[in-house]
């Protein structure tokens, strides 16, 4: 692996809402630094929300300067094409922010995202929230889901991804050591 | 009717490529004062494109500094929502640039542009294109097309909205005097 990052932010993106979380990883161990929401005001056009999008990310990425940004991969369908081309202005400005704060962006698909932390890429989404508590060391998973989402996302760019994809029930071996811990705690519990 | 703005432009987004058109508004009347197409490296990642996208209409924007930017307005129904997301990514970054740079935002279904310009909101692409080509006095359509739907959206905002939405078809005696002429004109030739 090569020089690990300082710090690993996972985006979860929405025109509303969106969410965040910060990783800090020391010694390569990734440990929760800062997490909350971007909220738009759905009373404003859709220029100023954006404004407020990407100023808000403008500053979470200013606080905690990332190499890189994780987000979730577009999907292959969508059930509400036109809520998902909201969500891809969002994306977008988001996108944006990342590039021009320096950061590399990383997507990872749902399944991938769910399979990297619970071995199972059919997760339900409550086991993927405790399972991100636990990584994270906390007792409960963080609210809003948003947060928790976020923190999946960038939890996953933790895993390496060879062994990810390769093997994905087996890639627990090469996680760094806290989190290998945890999981088998988790699964003792 | 207000102050009109100094600059309208119009903007049709797109990932590879996005045309604009640019009217200089001089006591009242719509001319023709730029148009081009900002293409994005598509072998870059999406974040660097969005990059090369938002700083190209940033330049526009700067260059000549408009009081409103016209796009497209979002369809109720996409044939393909994955390519309608992409593009909503690069609308994203555009409404941003269009916000930063102080200006407004309007946008408009695609009906409307047609039915603005020719009478008829079904009219074919290739009508539209002539039309705009005589309303700013150009021989032919300029290319490509991109450019010509750009310039389209622009001069769709010089038409007043109220006659626009009540009356479609007789929106012409309201119209600014030159493209009032320029339409009479090609009606007769």
């Amino acid at each position: 692996m090569s020089q690990p990052p300082k710090h690993i932010i996972g985006i979860d993106p929405g025109l509303r809402v969106t969410g965040y979380g910060v990783l800090a990883i020391v010694d390569g161990e990734p440990s929760l630094a800062e997490g909350g929401v971007i909220k738009s005001d759905s009373a404003a056009p859709l220029e100023q929300r954006l404004r407020q999008l990407h100023a808000g990310v403008e500053k979470v990425l200013a606080d905690f300067p990332p190499d890189v940004v994780a987000v979730e991969d577009l999907w292959t369908h969508y059930e509400h094409p036109r809520t998902a081309v909201l969500m891809g202005h969002a994306r977008g400005v988001i996108y944006l922010a990342a590039v021009q704060a320096g950061a590399e962006v990383a997507a990872y698909p749902p399944a991938l995202v769910k399979r990297s932390l619970t071995g199972n890429g059919r997760a339900p989404k409550d086991q993927v929230a405790r399972m991100v508590a636990q990584l994270l060391g906390m007792d409960t998973p963080p609210k809003p889901a948003d947060v928790t989402d976020a923190l999946a996302l960038a939890l996953c760019h933790c895993v390496p991804s060879r062994t990810r994809m390769a093997r994905p029930r087996k890639h627990r071996k090469q996680l760094p050591e806290s989190i290998a811990k945890l999981i088998e705690d988790s699964e003792r519990s």
